[in-house]
């Protein structure tokens, strides 16, 4: 099948909105963990979450402030911090639950039964049943002006992972811990290890 | 497993590189094609491809422009456009292999076997054996000054895909055309739906 620029223009917004978002490949699944300055809790499922670098270990993740997680970008501004846990395969339907429109005083935790958890004093919620979840500190945020969206970029400080998950060479094995991914707007995904390949180097 | 900011920093350079890069969860597997004025093609493994916006129709990259794919950030920049090629299993030795430290004068596409395509009158190279392939003009880029990776936003302005992955509301089956995931460095992974889910509302 072929869409030039003026059919993938002209198709319906939502069919569109599939196909677009199919298109980027697989995408990770995380639940982003915050709260306002009065402890009002909230909890976002986004998939634009993405490896920034790992010296200093940054994640970057698109916001879309007029979407469901605007919630979340306030609550990152007024506090300067948040949590990111992967979603499993245990938690897909709650995690995906929490992209319903709740008000800012409706916790998404209390409307889908994830459990907030509170670690080594950090500032905003964990989710209790994700078994790989990150501390991370707002390093800056950049409006995109092509499209209304928000980059915001953040450090990794705290990092709590289920036990055994790690390797010996610092790779998590993310199959062992039930992380799914998703792909296009609605659909999620167990996976199963191909291989790991080695360092690539030319061949003589 | 409980990793410390002081314990993070100081983890051995490749340990960290490992660990930092499972967080984010999977990632999607694209070979981004390239060509320089004078015809020299180049193709690199990316794992940093995220839906950006479905109108305009957006895709986003990090690109680290003093790693290998920095003959394709120079592509990019000289000629405006560049091929994004999903990955399938069946190219995954390949598509991995296209991250050697080859020479610009030397294209990736001749040194891993893989085939260039010219679809469209466009004016990079596709990868024949990708199953899902687009387009992309590049629309602007920025320089993330935190370290140093660049931001390349570009428009999808054309798109192929395997007869048959597109349904009737526009989602793309991946798994049908063996799409693969990516987590870590160097790890590949097939999928299996779990389940797509309806558009997520309140409940009275």
């Amino acid at each position: 099948m072929h869409f030039t620029k003026q059919q993938i223009n002209e198709l319906e917004q939502r069919f569109r909105a599939h196909l677009i978002n199919s298109l980027s490949g697989f995408k990770s699944a995380n639940l982003i963990g915050t709260q306002d300055k009065l402890g009002n809790t909230n909890l976002a499922i986004v998939s634009s979450v993405f490896h920034l670098g790992a010296h200093p270990p940054l994640v970057g993740m698109i916001m879309r402030p007029h979407s469901v997680p605007r919630h979340t970008f306030e609550n990152i501004l007024e506090t300067g911090v948040y949590t990111i846990n992967q979603v499993n395969s245990e938690i897909v339907e709650q995690a995906h639950q929490t992209s319903a429109r709740y008000d800012k005083d409706e916790s998404e935790f209390a409307a889908t039964g994830l459990t907030t958890e509170y670690l080594a004093d950090f500032n905003a919620p964990f989710v209790a049943q994700s078994r790989l979840k990150y501390a991370v500190q707002l390093v800056e945020h950049q409006h995109l002006a092509i499209n209304g969206t928000e980059l915001v970029i953040g450090e990794i400080i705290d990092l709590h992972i289920d036990d055994n998950a790690v390797q010996e060479d610092g790779f998590i094995d993310l199959a062992s811990i039930d992380t799914v991914a998703v792909s296009g707007l609605d659909s999620y995904h167990t996976t199963q290890a191909i291989a790991r390949l080695p360092y690539a180097k030319k061949t003589p």
